[in-house]
C-alpha cells in the first residue's frame, strides 16, 4: 500500500509533476473528487485508460507518493518559490476564464491546476492591471526598441508587463519595464528554479527581486517545445490584453494572440515595415477576424485596455451612449467590470457594492442595452461596447 | 446683349472656368435649368447672391461669353484634350456616388460637372477596375518602393492605378504601373495641358501616351492648395478603393481616405515603422472608425476590393452565408454589383440580365438577408457582408 499525500496542495504538486497541465481527464477528476482522492485513483489505476497510460510509468517507479510530494515541496522552498492553487488569496481568478473557451478540440486550454511562483509579489495583485507583451525571439532591433519603449511607458502608467522569458521581444519588454523600476511577470515553460534560457539569467534574477517568475511545472522540469504552447494560454489569460510586437508567420506569439482573442482579451499589435519578415505575423493578425487593434504608443494600448477614447470616442454622438447616461447603479457595475475580463455576477456585485439581486436585475438591463455580455453566470464588457 | 454659348458642353466648360468645382449653388442651377440657361442666368446676374459675388468679376470682363467658351474649347483641342460631361458614354458614373455623401456642411463634395481628359483611353472603361494609390509627397524610400511594387503588381492583375501627380507616393505608383505597361489615371488640380509639378513632366508625358490625365479645371488653370483638396474626392469616387501608403498626421492622402470611406469605397493602408513620421498618418487610419484595412501585398488589396477571401473566409461556417446558397437570380445580382460601388436598380438589373421587376423584388430580399444596402433607388454590397 502506497503512502499518499493527504494535503490538496501536496497532491496538486505531485500530480503536476506527472501529468502535463491542462489535461482534460485529470482536471475533470480533480474537479469531481478533489486532488487528494485523484492521487489515490491515479496510484490505484482507477482512472480513464488514456490517463493511466500517461501516469503508469511514474506510478510504477514512485512507491512513496507522499514522500515524492514532500520532496517537491522541499525543492519548491529551497529555490524560494511557493505553490499557488485556485482559491488561494493571491490566485489570479481571471485564469478561470480559460474554462469558457476550452472545448473538446482543445482540452489543453483548461486553467492551470496550480502555479509555482518565485518572487515577493502577490500574483493576483500584480496582474490586476497587466498587459502581455509578446513577440519573436529573432526580433529585429526595431522590434526590441519598440518592446523596450512600450514596456517602459506602460510601467510608468502603472501597468504590469507580463511576458515569457525568451530572447528578443520578451527580454526587451522585461528590461524596459525593470529599468523604470517596474515589476514584471515572466511565465515560464520550465521550473522556476532554472528559468530558460540560461543566458537570460541576470534578467531572471532581476525579475525574482522585483517581480515574479511563474510556472505550471515543478522545480526540475525543463522547457520543451509543447510546454511553450501550453504556457501561452496563461500569459493570455493573466492579462487584460496582449500586444504582439514582431512575429513571423508561424510563431508562438501568434498562438498567444489567438488565446487572447478567444478569451475576449484585447488583442493588439504593432506595425512594422511590410518588407520585414518579423512583422509579417503581426500584419497578418490585422487581416484575421480577431479585431486586433493596431497600436503605436503606450497611450493607445492603455486606451484600448481601458476603453477610454478609442474609436468610439470619434463616432457621431447619436451612436454613443456615454456612461454618464447610466443610472448610478448601472455605472457602478460597468465600472467594476475590468475590460477584457469575465467576472461572476456575485463578485461583480461585491466589487460594485451593489446587492446581488439588484445587480442581477441591472445586469440584465445592461445586457439588453448592449453594455455587457453574459456567459453563464459571468459577465463582461461588450466588445463593441460604448465604453 | 451678350452672345451666349448655346451648347451645353460649351456652357459647362465656360462655367468651369469661372466657378470652382463642387459649388452647391451652381450645381443646383445646372441641375434645374441646364448649363446653357445657367450661363444666361449668371451673365444676367439672376443667381443667388453668394454665386453672383463669385461670378461678377468674370462676368464684368467677359463681354462675349460664347467666344470665351469657344476659346476654351479650342485650347482644349490644342493640347489634345477633350471635355467629358455626365451622360457621355465614357463618363464614369461612379462619380455620381458623391451625391450620396454631400450635405450642407460639405457642399464641395458634389460630383464634378465635367472633366478635361487628355490621352487615348476611355475613362469609364479604364476606371471600371481601378484602385487609388495615394500618399505623402515627402515619402521615404520605403514608401516609394512599396508604392512602386504594389502598383506594378496591381497592374499585372488588370487593375488600373489612379493617383494624383505629386512627387513621392503618387509618382512611384504611376511609374510602377507604367513600367509594367499599365495605363494609369492622374487626376490633377491644374489644367491638363500643364500638369503640376513640372518636374514630373516626363512622367506626365508617359501617362498621356499610355493612360489619362484628368482635371476639373480648364487649360490654363493653375494648381492651388484648395484645388488639391477638391480634387481628392474625384480620386476616391473614381475607384473601387483607396490605398494610403505613407501619410503624415495631417495630409491630403488622409483627406482622400476620408472621402473613400464616406463613399463606401474600400479603404486600405500599408503599415510602416512606428518610428517613421511618414507612417503616423496611415497608422492613425487604423484607429479611426473607418474600417480601414491593413494591406501588405497586391493580393490582399485585390482580396479586399473583390471580397474574395478576406476575414469572412476564415470565420466559422455557421457565420458564413456563401454565395452558393443564393438562388441563381440572387447570385447574379450580387455578382453584378461591384464591391465599393453604388448602382441604380435598373442598371444593376440590366448588368445581371434580370427583368427590372424581378430585380426589385429580389434586391428587397437580399437587403433583408443583409447582402445589400439600399440608398434611394441605388444598391451596394453590404459592407459587413457575406461576400
Amino acid at each position: 500500500m502506497n503512502r499518499l499525500p493527504n494535503d490538496p496542495r501536496l497532491a496538486l504538486m505531485l500530480l503536476s509533476s506527472i501529468v502535463e497541465p491542462g489535461d482534460a481527464d485529470l482536471e475533470d477528476l480533480i474537479e469531481e473528487h478533489g486532488a487528494v482522492e485523484t492521487v489515490r485513483m491515479v496510484w490505484d489505476g482507477t482512472v480513464p485508460d488514456r490517463l493511466r497510460r500517461i501516469t503508469c510509468a511514474a506510478v510504477a517507479c514512485t512507491h512513496d507518493p507522499a514522500e515524492r510530494a514532500a520532496q517537491i515541496a522541499s525543492a519548491t522552498r529551497e529555490c524560494g518559490a511557493r505553490f499557488l492553487m485556485p482559491g488561494d488569496p493571491d490566485w489570479p481568478d481571471q485564469l478561470q476564464d480559460l474554462l469558457l473557451v476550452c472545448d473538446a478540440d482543445e482540452p489543453h486550454v483548461r486553467p492551470p491546476r496550480g502555479l509555482w511562483v518565485r518572487g515577493e509579489h502577490d500574483l493576483a495583485q500584480l496582474c490586476r492591471r497587466s498587459v502581455a507583451i509578446v513577440g519573436s525571439r529573432a526580433a529585429t532591433e526595431y522590434g526590441q526598441h519598440l518592446a523596450d519603449d512600450l514596456a517602459a511607458d506602460l510601467t510608468e502608467s502603472g501597468w504590469t508587463v507580463v511576458s515569457g522569458g525568451a530572447f528578443g521581444i520578451d527580454r526587451a519588454a522585461h528590461l524596459g519595464a525593470l529599468a523604470r523600476g517596474g515589476s514584471t511577470v515572466s511565465v515560464l515553460a520550465s521550473g522556476v528554479e532554472l528559468p530558460y534560457p540560461k543566458a537570460n539569467r541576470s534578467m531572471f534574477d532581476l525579475i525574482v527581486q522585483r517581480g515574479l517568475l511563474v510556472s505550471e511545472w515543478p522545480p526540475g522540469a525543463s522547457a520543451m517545445k509543447h510546454r511553450f504552447l501550453t504556457r501561452n494560454r496563461v500569459i493570455a489569460a493573466l492579462t487584460a490584453g496582449t500586444v504582439v510586437i514582431e512575429a513571423a508567420h508561424r510563431s508562438g506569439a501568434r498562438n498567444t494572440a489567438r488565446h487572447a482573442a478567444e478569451l475576449g482579451r484585447v488583442l493588439m499589435f504593432t506595425p512594422g515595415p511590410v518588407t520585414s519578415s518579423q512583422s509579417a505575423g503581426t500584419h497578418q493578425l490585422a487581416r484575421e477576424p480577431w479585431e486586433a487593434r493596431l497600436v503605436t504608443r503606450a497611450e493607445e494600448i492603455i486606451e484600448d485596455l481601458t476603453g477610454i477614447g478609442g474609436p468610439m470616442a470619434s463616432q457621431p454622438p447619436t451612436e454613443r451612449r456615454p456612461i454618464d447616461r447610466l443610472t448610478e447603479i448601472e455605472a457602478r457595475l460597468v465600472e467594476a467590470l475590468p475590460r477584457g475580463y469575465v467576472v461572476e455576477a456575485e463578485r461583480l456585485a461585491a466589487a460594485a457594492g451593489v446587492p446581488a439581486e439588484t445587480a442581477a436585475l441591472t445586469l440584465a438591463n445592461l445586457k439588453q442595452s448592449g453594455w455587457v455580455d453574459q456567459i453563464d453566470n459571468r459577465w463582461r464588457l461588450s466588445r463593441g461596447g460604448h465604453h
